[in-house]
């Protein structure tokens, strides 16, 4: 029986990550840039709002017209003007003067702050009562106050969401830079494989793992090619691998990747020119099995053939490492584990990392994580789970009752 | 002054939304199915596994032949086969005999168990010695373990992930019924807005809604039709509402929701043949110029023009009804609140709901919300928001130290 040759923790394998090279870039026009990753700084040029708008419907006015006005005794003002919207005001605002505005509008000059139009009342076309004091600056925005020239707005390496698009297209960027999305093979192994759309004989199972790790890379925004199922033979994942590399960033081949006899992946990857392991093995529970291959600057994973390990490694240690090459900041992640309270003690042992399944629910204001019971291989187990929970390699457990913290799934 | 005629309450709204009809079906291939809304329920019609299979890499063996066995007093057994991966064995396995296996290889007629190879040793090509006691069904899935046939796997109404997917696949199923994405038009009106990619003359700003709106839309998986901008004029946006009507599933008209002179929303959709205005003004901040009338079948919106209460709207009253169209049971939503610690009081107003900005961080193993500050139109502030905190309208305000939930942003 071969061995593993090279387990490495997976502090180890996340830390190697960042040996490789980031994609190269392309330009691409606001409306096809949801969830990509932004491959410039964004810094205003120029001010937000550029001019005095009103935030409120009502009347823009110089404030000390108002000071004192109550209820009781209320400021009357004139109307000398109805401002529209999209347009300047010809029409500069003296003390004891009112102006129509709608929120939006753009405030006349004199005029330094916006009466609510619950706080007046109309006496004629021309005259309007005040019943409370405004301040300066009130229910209005200066120019630049939401936004200053030379603003740092978004950073390189940030993954566009909806409201950094609402950003990008109030300063007129309409076409930016971002990291092309990588394109990543994958190659199932096996000889008990059969395409999903086969019934199989007895002794074979139908490949999973094309289906389900191509949606892991969907769901990070990358291109999954799938390269078919490779039978457990020398020559021809040998040259898979090598036609993969050639027409995709990165190559996962499952199935292949532990100690049994029929384990091709390892010496596969040896053969390959340049090919450099950075791990054979890694110790975590499930996914020991996991091989790391640097290819020039391609990386080779090599994941185990069952689902739910290959689901797991995927999650933990792959997907950061395509968040890596597509661009992203591993430091400015926005991604929050969830806080929960553990229904169960969970045993564990040291110098391994354990991810283990848990559904959640709530119950009593409170968040609860309950670990799922049953055989690590069952796809039952990960297709209902709801997230996944870490048990650091120098803790022996967890206890009923612990805090943790927890990666949704 | 025109008045909100219809205001009603978050629940209300939220509750209305069962009136609309979910989008149709069409069937479609499993690898575009990703965040798919499922519109069958999937039972399996067969068992998984379909036959006994090992977990481990070892040898098939029948239990009860390791019985008693330990490192001082191991049992010796005759290696009579090797499995092939795929294939079935002819070979019966008798008390003392063993068949070399590979994780995932079927265990032939008389085995019910995998003995680890960590727990064996060669003695030669026909002999091992056994030094642990193996139980029956031990390293080993038997038929039907993982799922059996009959069983209820995945609701109609479900949002496929990539575990689904696996699922799926497993079972063989690489077509599904799933819901249409529905087509929903955004209108963007108001005489202030020019196209993003030209320079605002004074008092005008760039349609930033068309945009924002737009990705807001993708996230859930739809499709947004953008139908530009719409200057105040009742016949434009009276013929571009009937022309979106007619080519979408559902219309957004943002800007001219409120109440200020110049709001033409409330008087089209009055004008509208069939219009039933639901609601005109939510009591909720930011948003409360609200409107939801239906068309026949179809929802036409009115949202602020203003961006972040656009937004905000969106996400607590558009969303879900969304959602409940495309076909999401509202009930089975796997989407979750993060628990945090208020940084600071907050006030607010009873009979009306609330919704606060607020930036997560971590400090002393905790999570805190901490509310942004500044004006509520500061587009910057939403860009900047990590979540949201409801405030209930039955609350009069919320305290620092108070355990808050977060929707993420």
């Amino acid at each position: 029986m071969k061995e593993f040759f090279n387990v490495v923790t997976l502090n180890d394998v996340i830390q190697h990550t960042s040996c490789f090279p980031q994609m190269p870039i392309e330009t691409i026009d606001i409306t096809q840039s949801l969830g990509r990753i932004i491959a410039e700084d964004i810094i205003a040029q120029s001010p937000l709002p550029e001019f005095p708008r009103a935030t409120m419907d009502g009347y823009a006015v110089y404030s000390a017209s108002t000071f004192g006005a109550s209820e009781s005794n209320p400021a009357l003002l004139s109307v000398v003007d109805t401002i529209e919207m999209g347009k300047t005001s010809k029409h500069p605002i003296q003390k004891g003067e009112a102006a129509r505005i709608s929120t939006g509008g753009m405030l006349p000059e004199g005029a330094d702050c916006v009466v609510m139009i619950e706080h007046t009342e109309i006496i004629d076309n021309y005259t309007i009562e005040v019943y409370k004091s405004a301040a300066p600056l009130q229910h209005m925005m200066e120019p630049g106050e939401d936004i200053y020239k030379g603003q740092h707005l978004i950073k390189c390496g940030t993954k566009l969401k909806s409201s950094s698009i609402g950003l990008l297209s109030a300063l007129g960027l309409y076409q930016i830079k971002v990291y092309k999305k990588p394109c990543i093979a994958i190659i199932s192994t096996g000889d008990e494989l059969v395409p999903i759309h086969e019934n199989p004989p007895s002794g074979k199972i139908r490949d999973i793992n094309s289906y389900s790790l191509s949606a892991l890379i969907q769901e990070l925004g990358a291109h999954p090619i799938m390269m078919g199922i490779i039978h457990d033979d020398f020559d021809s994942l040998y040259s898979t691998c090598l036609s993969a590399l050639k027409k995709t960033d990165m190559v996962i081949i499952s199935g292949g990747s532990s100690v049994g006899v029929r384990d091709l992946t390892i010496d596969v990857i040896q053969a390959i020119k340049g090919a450099q392991i950075f791990c054979h093995g890694v110790s975590i529970r499930p996914g020991k099995p996991t091989i790391l291959a640097q290819i020039n600057n391609q990386a080779l994973w090599g994941l185990p053939g069952q689902v739910t390990s290959a689901m797991i490694v995927f999650r933990i240690i792959v997907q950061p490492f395509i968040e890596h090459i597509s661009g992203v900041k591993l430091t400015d992640k926005r991604s929050y584990k969830m806080p929960a309270t553990l229904t169960r003690n969970i045993a564990s042992v040291q110098g391994r990392t354990d991810f283990v399944r848990v559904k959640l629910f709530y119950e009593n204001n409170q968040l609860w994580a309950d670990p799922i019971i049953g055989k690590s291989g069952f796809i039952q187990s990960i297709a209902s789970a709801d997230g996944l929970i870490t048990i650091d390699m120098n803790v022996e457990g967890l206890n009923k009752g612990d805090d943790v913290w927890i990666d949704i799934l």
